[in-house]
């Protein structure tokens, strides 16, 4: 039934002759073991004990937490890694970061940062002596205490343990632009199934040893997840030795279940890994040899939930999935309690704590001190490290907007100039990146390429197109890369911007939770710096993926946002390019959030000068009254619009209004800052009720044209007192492959669904209202008529312009095919 | 600065010996040669032409579409491709579906399905003639017309072009359970940079080659993506090859840039592959050799734009990713309108079109006939074959409630049960399978592996726990990939329910969406038959996170889900095991939607007899009589709840109502599908206001308990008579690692919570309200002191019972070490 194929079991002959000789002395030897059992001793003691943490008197039922919550499993072999690592960064003063993918082992990390002293530097509650490890092992997964996970919380991390797959890519994001850190990545050989994970082994085709750091990572094959085999430890060795090497990597394998030969190996291995690193830095440093490398890796064998007992009550246990979690419960039953304490006591703590639970210090000068202590690395609290960008003055990148509506631009192409200059006064200081799953240009920022190229460290040929390995545009099909690196390269104390197609951000949907997560945790962590916001661009928004289609077309990654906690989260759909400048300005000098800014980059009217914009910005929404008629007195409706394309479709909505209905007083709102809507006790953005009722009136009908999901408006203004009016337009899951009014006219978001929106609310019009609104469906079956006929929108249509009362100017493109410029 | 590594650039020398056999006759390569030149050209017309679709008249700029969109790249390859399965499919009367990666090539697969004839048997206007073509040109990417990628509307697919990465797991869900299918999948070399698809290809680990078909991974390495090359292209042959060798396929290499030679090359390395898979399925089917074989695939390295022009105004464009959409531009500039005519006559019209522009009858005789055409075999129209799932009696295994409240069960494990034996009534039929992401057993599922065992191709230990070849819960550590399996096993005609942590569903959002929109799609198109619902049980909630914490913690994919077109999704939460039995048995029986289940997996009180449950799941929400006591009046007070946990909270709260305040009239009301609360105008399942009213009454507070985020349900009932009185409690993202009572203490949706939201909502209480909420806030107080000291709630808490009075009984146990069992 069986494959024939052999996967070997774990076996205790050492592999190949990478550790044929054995670099550690006897002394080295006993004292890198102790110190690993002193740190399971902790991990173990953190899942399960709530007193008598040194075991000075015989275990009893109190002593132990009556909910046992974390992970054994995974922690044994993080532990031996960590101590290991220890050693040459000792040794050799080496510069390193761990990055923990089975972040479930939580309690490993915090054990090492306990043993080395920063843990009670953080915490001083949790001294190094025994009333301190009483109160670190009560704390682990405790109210009041600590997650089970590695978290904000823990020092040394960058990696929240939890949603597995992101690893590899926040540990690439960290490496970029350090050229002297080393990432040490712990993989899990069931987080290596996912997808995200399964791509982030490619970011070494973009790292450059010349002038980046090096990620280690480091397989952790322990053969099992929750309740399952992983297929990386079933399959033959052969196989797994190419997977590694077709991915560009050497690997060393380290295996066995017996410690001492362990330690024996994995030194022997960490030293020629530790060597090549150095020889591959040095190659593309010193003997300009900027190619890629086939950067070491490491395959750790080891058995699961190592050194638990072998069975618990008859069933397997070490070396099982079984040991994934709390290995053993039920611990009102005696014997559980005897297990539980033969099993400490087999770490033989006496060797390694003295009387008072305070590691012994030959085995406490085993860590490395001070920042060199990977707990206490400054690359893992980058606000440390965050210096501000040099920035330009946005300002000078202004489109000149003569009168509303008057002049064209391509509001993304203007933001792209502007970043290129932040890019160019920050390019020594290398600090500043951008990334995109291959849509940099096709998201009009291809200016910046004008001074940096794109990063590429495989083969490049003469044709390409601004690749280069010191690039600093990362370019790779995978939103999750783009976001990892990303999320790496911000938490280490860097600043960056994401753009993306609107709909496809919905791939990171998960990513942005656990970022906005663990940016929400850090607000209550003082030691914790603030680091640089996650800015994320989106354009190709669903108004202009026409030409894509149904598929392309899904505004809701702003719903998704808006759930998480409001002090962490901003929103911004600037509506035309001087606005987006501004706000792009704000976003890139913001600390601690995650700023989501919205915009088209295809040509469209500019309404506002670069005065008007930066108070508008400021103000975050506004009536413009250059677009209104009610000043001085009451509108008779209100027109609001939030998003570039239905603020173009409520101008000529409001134009048609004027034009037929000039008596009507219209007044117009422009709401570029999203969260202004929201009641000011929800969002620090808010509007007070006050103002909105003053902006929005208390009575009168207010069309709302929004880029997004309409519910979305609602959600956030149904607590306002003029809420029973609000009648909202927006993307309803209509679309294809069509013209862009077309996009607009299927969702009956366009200027004339708006004016039937404003008439059907006005019973005052009385008469009048039935002429205007036949002539207002004729214009649709004109348009629906032309577009069959010709494919493209009317020029009344794309050539409106504001201001020429119906006078079309020159039809504005409807072209996509610069898309793949 | 370049790698001094050599990746080659495409060469025309035959890779290996793999074609050192030229298979095709003279004749034979003629043939094929016309073929995909036909396709080519039939291609390049569905991009540029309105009009003259034959090329009879020199060719116009009115005979050329305004706006030009569309994938010319990617399409030669796509069409050489299918050209030469056409001819093992015919010779070998082989039963194959094509999934293409790179969807966007969508004129491609519509030019075969036409040359094919199921395009005119289908849509009858599209004939096949001059007519007809120019038809099938104009409606390309035109308003009115068909989408630019491959889509629903297009005969054959079941993989939608748009969102890349998840070919290879749609082509393994379709190969599942199909032992004669060979599904030939297209994997773009930008797509293959994606995590999904970079997971996609572990397929094979799960792939049994006796019950299964076969998928046949085609890389298609044309070397570029939307403006940048794929490192796939850009690494030596060796470590390529590596790669695919380390992921355990056999790959076979096609390169060349000369028709002539490729057309040879890959007719010779099909006829190898196609044999092999055909040894591989006798192998494992005649000689019992039931192992994980290395399937074979296909790396095909030709340019990118093959056969476009060379160059455009100077700049280089076939072989480079400017061919990647619409090569070429500006068509009123006369020099292009040349350039395309020549481009399209160069591939000779005249030689496969017949006067009135049919294809010659010899070439049309290429194609296979009737259902053995990859455009009408039946298993990319699923439906055809569908056939509903024998169903055992969901009422069989409904949990004994005697009284409310008096029965404690685990909801999901019930479920389990019932799984159990409908996997057991339909072994036979082999059309149902599980998915779970390393979560089967602690989602509570393991009863099903009392019938059936987990799949897996890799190697299989003694002790291993229900693992085997022929299983049917599909576990991989990728919610990707049981996403990406569960829709291709759907989109076949099959049935199956995905388990999964209710955070991390999230992972798959951007799936989801895809999904949700072909199903949106698909019930327009009337040849599209109906298939089963794609389900989801989400487990694990948000609430009984307590021990992963706040990682683990998120309740808003329904959220996202309700942004998604009313008549394809529903959502539902069972408060208990017999409700959750009724929902489910509900989901496997419909059709052409996505339900979404949430409920939890932790022993929990059970409330209602099956009989009350199915009542009560019919309705949809309804007032629970034996909770209420305002029967003859009205209520002051309406407590509305929507979820296990909240449900549990709410009755605990209404019984300290009852206690303190017993004169307050009470009325309870329970949700188990959401999708109730929209008005009937914005979802088929939508109660009428005049219902809702008479349910939530017009003007009584209402505090309503909700499983996820509170606003959802604001945005669902904002239209609704009585919102303005209506409160709700929900998850406003406070959580961490704590006890599962504090977990609603955070977020105020406790018992404590909601009376107090009662209390501060009826003035009429007066002075007796002010004792009452003292005595509230002590057992907050209480509360919090109890689980810092203990760790674990109270008593009273855990072990509340309806009806008890307070007198707690046997605390339910909080304990989550179960799972990982
Ligand atoms: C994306 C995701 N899916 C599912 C889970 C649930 N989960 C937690 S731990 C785990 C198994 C992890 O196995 P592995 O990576 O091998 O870690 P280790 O064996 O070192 O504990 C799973 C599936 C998760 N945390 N993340
Ligand atoms: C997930 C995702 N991200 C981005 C895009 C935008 N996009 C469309 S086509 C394309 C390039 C595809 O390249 P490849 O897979 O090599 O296809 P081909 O060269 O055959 O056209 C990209 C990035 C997308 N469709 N999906
Ligand atoms: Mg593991
Ligand atoms: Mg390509």
């Amino acid at each position: 039934m069986v494959s024939t194929r052999t996967a070997p079991g774990i076996s205790d002959e050492p592999v190949e002759d990478s550790t044929a000789t054995r670099p550690l002395s006897k002394e080295e030897l006993r004292a890198i073991d102790a110190y690993w059992r002193a740190s399971n001793y902790l991990s173990v003691g953190q899942i399960y004990l709530l007193d008598n943490p040194l075991l000075k008197e015989p275990l009893k039922r109190e002593h132990i937490k009556p909910r046992l919550l974390g992970h054994w499993g995974t922690s044994p072999g993080l532990n031996m890694l960590y101590a290991h690592l220890n050693r040459v960064i000792k040794r050799d003063d080496l510069n390193m970061i761990y990055v923990i993918g089975p972040g479930h082992g939580g309690p490993s990390l915090v054990a090492h940062a306990y043993m080395e002293g920063t843990y009670s530097e953080v915490y001083p509650n949790i001294s190094q002596d025994a009333e301190g490890m009483k109160r670190l092992f009560k704390q682990f997964s405790f109210p009041g205490g600590i997650p089970s996970h590695v978290a904000p919380e823990t020092p040394g991390s960058i990696h929240e343990g939890g949603e597995l797959g992101y690893a590899l890519s926040h540990a690439y994001g960290a490496a970029f632009d350090n050229p002297d850190l080393i990432v040490a990545c712990i993989v899990g050989d069931g987080e290596a199934e996912t997808g995200p994970l399964a791509t982030g082994w490619h970011g070494n085709k973009f790292l450059n040893p010349a002038r980046d750091g090096c990620v280690l990572p480091i397989l952790h094959l322990n053969g099992y997840k929750i309740a399952n085999p992983c297929f990386l430890a079933r399959i033959p060795r052969d196989e797994l030795q190419k997977f590694f090497e077709g991915m560009g990597y050497a690997p060393y394998f380290v295996e066995g279940r017996d410690p001492a030969a362990v330690h024996q190996q994995l030194a022997g291995v960490l030293d020629a890994v530790v060597a090549e690193i150095k020889r591959i830095w040095t190659d593309a440093r010193t003997n300009g040899k900027v190619m890629r490398p086939n950067w070491p890796m490491i395959v750790l064998r080891t058995p699961k939930g190592w050194t638990c007992p072998e069975e618990i009550d008859g069933k397997k246990c070490e070396d099982y999935w079984r040991s994934h979690q709390v290995p053993m419960g039920d611990m009102d039953n005696p014997s559980h309690i005897r297990i539980l304490e033969d099993w400490m006591k087999s770490y033989r703590p006496e060797e390694f704590f003295d009387g008072n639970g305070r590691l012994k210090p030959e085995l406490a000068a085993l860590a490395p001190v001070g920042r060199r202590r990977m707990s206490d690395n400054p690359h893992a609290n980058g606000g440390l490290l965050l210096r501000d960008l040099k920035m330009p003055d946005f300002r000078d990148y202004a489109v000149a907007v003569p009168s509303p509506g008057a002049t064209t631009a391509e509001s993304a192409r203007v933001m792209g100039a502007f970043l290129r200059d932040v890019m160019r006064l920050n390019l020594e200081a290398k600090n500043f990146r951008l990334f995109s799953p291959d849509e940099n240009n096709s998201n009009r920022w291809q200016d910046v390429l004008e001074v940096t190229n794109r990063c590429y460290m495989a083969e490049i040929y003469p044709e390409d197109d601004h690749l280069a390995p010191d690039g600093r545009v990362m370019e790779v099909l995978s939103e999750h890369q783009c976001q990892g690196w990303l999320e790496g390269y911000l938490l280490t104390g860097r600043h960056g911007f994401f753009s993306c197609y609107e709909a496809f951000i919905h791939i990171i949907d998960s990513m942005f939770n656990q970022h906005a997560k663990w940016l929400k945790v850090c607000n209550e962590i003082a030691w914790r710096r603030p680091i640089a916001s996650l800015n994320y661009f989106l354009s190709s928004h669903v108004w202009r993926q026409d030409h894509n289609g149904f598929s392309h077309q899904d505004p809701g990654f702003i719903d998704h946002v808006v759930n998480k906690k409001a002090d962490v989260i901003r929103v911004y759909l600037p509506p035309d390019a001087n606005t987006l400048l501004s706000v792009t300005d704000h976003c890139l000098r913001s600390r601690n959030y995650i700023n989501v800014v919205v915009a088209g980059k295809q040509p469209a009217p500019q309404w506002l000068t670069m005065d008007e914009a930066i108070k508008h910005c400021s103000e975050g929404l506004g009536i413009w009254e250059w677009a209104s008629n009610d000043k001085g007195s009451e509108p008779d409706v209100v027109m609001a619009c939030c998003g570039d394309v239905p603020t173009l479709e409520t101008l000529a909505a409001v134009e048609l209004i004027r034009d037929h209905l000039p008596d009507l007083k219209v007044r117009v709102i422009n709401v570029v800052n999203l969260m202004k809507l929201q009641p000011s006790e929800e969002h620090p953005h808010g509007l007070s009720n006050r103002d909105f009722d003053a902006l929005f009136t208390k009575d009168k009908p207010i069309i709302f044209a929004f880029h997004g999901y309409p519910w979305l408006i609602h959600r956030l203004t149904y607590r306002r007192t003029n809420h029973k009016n609000l009648h909202v337009r927006g993307y309803k899951e209509e679309g294809t492959t069509t013209t862009p009014f077309d996009m607009v006219v299927l969702n009956d978001l366009d200027r004339f669904h708006l004016v039937e929106d404003v008439i059907d609310r006005l019973p005052q019009l009385g008469a009048r209202a039935a002429y205007f609104k036949q002539a207002i469906h004729e214009k649709l079956i004109e348009h629906r008529q032309h577009i069959q006929k010709y494919g493209d929108d009317l020029p009344a249509i794309s050539g409106w312009k504001w201001g020429l009362k119906g006078a079309a100017g020159k039809p504005r493109g409807t072209s996509t095919e610069e898309d793949n410029i």
